[in-house]
């Protein structure tokens, strides 16, 4: 592998697919902007004081057309931006070239090797001499992970003089990120110490990358603050859920312009996208059924008249198949053999490893036909019937289509926003929940209703809010 | 008033309507105990080891069917119950006769009087000579109100030979309360503060009663250890959405007759309650207006394609008026005035205090027309045109139909079985809650899948769960 | 059986449960009016030329509240009425107390016996010397039904002298028709000739009868011209639809006040009526399966998620099952020994033989433990478990609830009294059926758009409609 | 315009985009086949027959996926095929490329001009010496109107020597036609009629088509005979109502990515293609309001819970608009400039002139600004903000994605089979449409419920079906 930064006229660096796409990139920008008002509105209170002034943010998030106008919102408030996308098929090359042209220094294309995903990540962490970026948006915990490891490693290192051993382990990522942290020791055994140390956190964006988190802080072992932008109501409850009922079926439209209706699918998972994704199925037609461990979510499924089976009872019977469990192992190599020919295999949560991919990557004889980028047909030897899976067991909503649309995105953007300013100024008010939703009812054309003085104190709440306990589930 | 208790042949004490309605009720607890897996589940499990031999508990919350099978499941585990409803209306005659005949006393009838309801709250407080009860089971708050009442105007009567005035107050109900206290005052002054004495605690079902306890314990003047079952999962998100999704129609339809489909409804508050509501009005065809003060609840309302305006905007337009809030003063009788001919305005929260009936009771002029038990018309004089209202602004679903049915109700009273035997046992562990929905499921066929060691360490849960963190909001 | 008709001091005859339930009666039928717009713009329109002046109405039709305005609708426009119900159990008593005083010669109850139910369809039909009725309103065809085999049974007897013999029939109820025509033939062996010579024409209001004059049609027995309502837009397509949509949950809820969601409904047969039940049971959070024999249908069911089995596969796992064929036989008592515990069926089709509820009546050892009226449990001996059968298997939203709601059935109510004023008329325009729906858009808020001259040369339709070929299907 | 035809190594003829895109069209086109169950029993079952020998079929019908499966349906059975689109943005490029090189001679690609267009149109029925075409496939008529228009003119020249004058009309396309026939005329005066004398009849696909044939059939201008398919259950319950319930939320987001949650959307028409739309946007979380000429189809829409406006109501309020009539002038361009900023405006008729292009492309200063293919942004200079239009307001589902699903366009495309199958054998037996959803049950697993001979005999219909009177409306 050898890929080389590039340069704009004006000096920031970049690599991209295609600077040219950036005018289409901008036009799609602009239309996002008028179903951003979450963002927008931000722009317009924060933008004149420039809270962000002399603040580097490095983003590792999807880089869509919608994180082009989250960059944005960061800059317009005087922040430095460089970023990546964390995944490798989730950029859109549109919208990586405007931001690369005309805002911040963008390190993303869609359709990265691995080595490539992990070369832009250094990139986006790499602010030259005076070390790394002030604040970190995460979206899965990549950027957080590669510091972690790091800093673990310069600190052996300075201990033991022992290197990371990328043979130490299986995991064909993993691999690589030690590799690249053996490899930058060399140059700067204490590269990754430094950013730490300006590091004042970091906001993460998704339920996978809270995991790691909270496991972090419990081992003791969290190098910096961390601001839980998934759990926020107006994230998990909206993106999560509304985004997932919206690109789920668009994501299996343009992989595989499937007829949804009258196919039985199967859902792996009833959490918050597991509810959004079942939701769509039911809406467009399928027959759904869910696969659960916990029985709180199975009895939500069934309440609303969707069958909980276990994935073995329904493997050969059904059409398509879902994963949403931010668990691994979900559906293997073996559970594949047995199904119909042509059954569609995706997952639409954050990590690939819900689905055996492996397995069936070096399963004897079997036969891989891309019908599309991010389409694969892959035919079992002995029975010659195959299945489809999307976006190579990655997130299909990103890899086959466009990712959730603008609209909810700005719900959850803007509380990265939010929590971006929270960890720089070091504040903790409480109260930028309801913003992001009343930001975004004003678009909508809702009208609220208003507490008299009266009914305020009737039932104990300030008359502007809150208006729920901290518990309240939504 | 001249109300006296009566005994069955075995000396227990009761007041119902009709006692030969118990083979009747008798009939409908055995189908009810089909549907409700949880209640039996415990009797199967606890009942041989009798946890509440010697516990004496009060329960102050609806007298339906549903609380018969909770009744007798708290008596199967030994304890000795005595009973009145929460609400003067939500009594069914023949479940109360079946318990009073069989089980516990019982002290209820569908339609007392303000005066009645609180002698039965009485009535099932008073254990004779030793105190009160050591366990209370309430809903809405008034059997724990009565208490700190009367425990408050002792104290003062010890201190200042001061009685407590009815007439200070305006409530009606309030000067009820005052009333019992005061002439309890002269026959035993220390009564509420021995009760107070023996009681471990109380276990609260419903969001009205969690916040006024919320309250005292802010003020400091809680007297004792509560436990708030409203805000289990497997309550509030099943008995509040999916009870009212179940049980408004079914009283819209009892009431009323009135085919919702193409009527225009306008759902105050989009809470769980509100969310269950407007999801039966729309799936039955209705065009659904929702009026909210949270900009959370308001998008969500949003997202689901639903109307969000205030009440002002929409009120002479719509068929079907329903309060939800948990607030007071949400339909006043202004509003009402410019409603549509034969308008259905009712309450499903659970205090009557949301709809203006005294403002519309003592409208100049008005006429009421009982069009049969629950449901009257009122007209206006000017206008000659009237409204219909329910259950005279009471919960709609208890006063007009049979209120939430026995399958999750089951979820609900497990709590409650839960949460007493926790206050009995003075214990605390925190695993019950995944436990109430897996004693459901069986019921409903579902199959849960089991996660393997593997992947529960990488989720980092056990591999029995619990699967969520604590603020995870289902 | 020893039945008196008796006479209101007016004179009317009549036969109903408690003429003191009239004020309840007239209530109720006020709040209908509100919600039938279509009735009651016949009566403006129509009232004041009264075009039925003259006219003699029978009709065999649920003696509900709304078939109360239907009456009243047929005598504002002039007509004399007398009126049976065509169903045992679908009268409601208050209802048919007001049209008896107040109206119209009625003979109905609810809970009559077979006996009874002939009984008042002779007395329905008999307008003393003059002979029958100008007119008939049949539902079902019994009325039509009864007339036919008089007809028959009179030449009959007067070319062979043979009388009608009830024994060659195993049907209990035909028994009962033989042995009226019989009795009949005795006092007045010209009796249904008669009718037949001054009838002018019947119409018919539900599939089932309209099968049956299709049949006598193309057979050539028909005796006198036929509207067939049901056939109208506005009758199959609403009343059969929407109306199955409210009326089934409503009758499943009062009956057993059961929960819905979570359960597993099977729903025989997905015509207009099935789609209806179908729609409410799966919007209600059921898991819904449908049996039918038309592939068409079937595609129909799948199309929307739901799955299409035969009873066979699901008989034992289902928790509600409903026929809705308008065929006969549909389950048997096999099927119902295989059920699980308190399983419920019920009928919403036209006649009671679509469930086998001879041969449960006739199981060995069977026992029927009745809940309440038209809800009973019967018991297997073998098995000790249950099922809980509706209305005796007759339609159960008429049995154990109030029907269709007020606005649907003034759609079709409305197709009635048009159909009513064609046969007498005889006229045969064909202009009416978008005036019923025309009729009820007010009422809803509702506002047409029109077509311009040109827009309506483009698509070759006058501008006041009609919009659509006949073969258009809705 | 200089197209000249192009010749594949086998010599046959064809015109497309890329013909390197033949083997991705051929992987697709084997996808597809799994999907159209209904097309792939025609191969079975009359394949091995060739029933098409000798015929030369010529189709106008969108060039897509799809389709390429029911030309080699027809080609299987034997027939000789020319192909075009019958809409400038229908073809699928890959899916002509495929066909072309493989089975039948192919004029068509995504984004023709409209002289173009007609040019293929030619070329399609152009067979060389021995006159036309044996059968034509038609989707909205414009194969038949070209024969139709050049006949017409063929006998006024005879007659007259008058040729036809494209400046005697003001419709652009029109006038390529009128220029196309009259150019035809010099190198051929008998052209047109001697198709018509080969051709044994056309079958037409959609409403549009339809309407126009009863037109000529009305006035006695038809010169051949025609099937109608559109009017088949299984073509115009399926394809216009689970089609377009697919495929309008595909076409949004892949147009726009837009969030359809939380928008208000109008449906301009409720016939099956806007139940379908409405449907699809409901269930998407849209708020949305019905535009209806037809009283009937408005009643349909309210007991849906969708509000009835006119679009004059709601113009400034609406984000989506989408137009389903089949009529045309339905959003002008006066409406257009009303519409709130980036309001999305498309139609999914058959024919673009339901949105008024025309006046929107000359209104002074409007300014457009191409996002991408098929999505236009159009600036209005008074106001500076401005409308997106899809598809230059064509069919947006086959313009922005990529139209109807294979399974649905198994059932349409089956009818057609049958249709050919029926000119070309000259035969009428009438038992045809049910098969088409027998054949497609199987790939969804359901199993249908056979009669017994008594249920037959009861509801007097064969064991086999049909089940339903030819009135039925499914």
């Amino acid at each position: 592998m050898s890929l080389s930064v590039e340069k704009t006229s004006s000096g920031r660096e970049y690599k991209v697919k295609d600077l040219s796409q950036a005018d289409f990139g901008r036009l799609e920008i602009e239309l996002a902007e008028v179903e951003m008002p979450g963002l927008m509105a931000c722009r317009a209170e924060f933008g004149p004081s420039k809270p962000f002034a002399g603040a580097r943010i490095s983003g590792s998030l999807h880089m869509t057309i919608q994180t082009a106008v989250l960059i944005e919102t960061l800059t317009t408030l005087g922040a430095e931006v460089r970023w990546c996308s964390c995944n490798i098929f989730s950029t859109q090359d549109h919208a990586a070239a405007a931001i690369a042209r005309d805002s911040a220094a963008v390190f993303a294309w869609k359709g990265e090797t691995l080595e490539e995903y992990w070369w832009c990540t250094e990139r986006c962490l790499d602010w030259g001499e005076g070390g790394g970026p002030d604040l970190i948006v995460d979206d899965g915990g990549d950027a957080t992970l590669l510091i972690h490891e790091g800093v673990k490693a310069e600190e052996e290192y300075e201990k033991t003089g022992k290197v990371p051993d990328p043979e130490s382990t299986d995991n064909a990522e993993f691999k690589i990120v030690l590799t690249i942290i053996r490899d930058g020791l060399k140059s700067d055994p204490k590269k990754y110490r430094k950013m730490k140390e300006r590091l004042v956190g970091v906001s993460e964006e998704t339920t996978t990358g809270v995991k790691r988190l909270y496991q972090m802080q419990e081992t003791g072992t969290l190098l910096f603050p961390a601001i839980n932008v998934n759990d926020s109501v107006t994230k998990s409850k909206f993106d999560n859920l509304y985004g997932c009922r919206h690109s789920l079926p668009d994501g299996l439209m343009r992989a595989t312009d499937v007829m949804i209706a009258g196919k039985v699918a199967v859902v792996c998972g009833y959490g918050d996208v597991g509810k959004g994704c079942a939701a769509a199925l039911k809406q467009a037609g399928a027959r759904v059924i869910v696969t659960e461990i916990d029985p709180i979510c199975a009895l939500q499924a069934l309440m609303e008249g969707l069958q909980v089976l276990t994935l073995e009872d329904v493997v050969s019977e059904a059409d398509i198949f879902v994963t949403t469990t931010g668990n691994k192992d979900i559906i293997m190599v073996d559970h594949m053999r047995k199904m119909k020919n042509n059954a569609i295999v995706c997952n639409i949560g954050h990590f690939d490893n819900e689905i055996d991919m492996l397995g069936l990557e070096t399963y004897p004889g079997v036969k891989r036909i891309t019908i599309k980028p991010q389409t694969d047909r892959w035919v079992f030897p002995e029975i010659k019937t195959g299945i489809i899976v999307l976006a190579e067991g990655r997130l299909m909503n990103l890899g086959c289509a466009t990712g959730h649309p603008s609209f909810v995105m700005s719900c959850s953007f803007t509380n990265q926003v939010i929590a971006q300013l929270e960890l720089w100024k070091e504040k903790s008010s409480g109260k930028y929940e309801k913003k992001v939703a009343a930001l975004h009812l004003g678009k909508l054309g809702a009208k609220l209703t208003k507490l008299t003085k009266s009914q305020a104190d009737y039932i104990s709440v300030p008359i502007e809010g809150p208006y729920k306990p901290a518990h309240y589930r939504y």
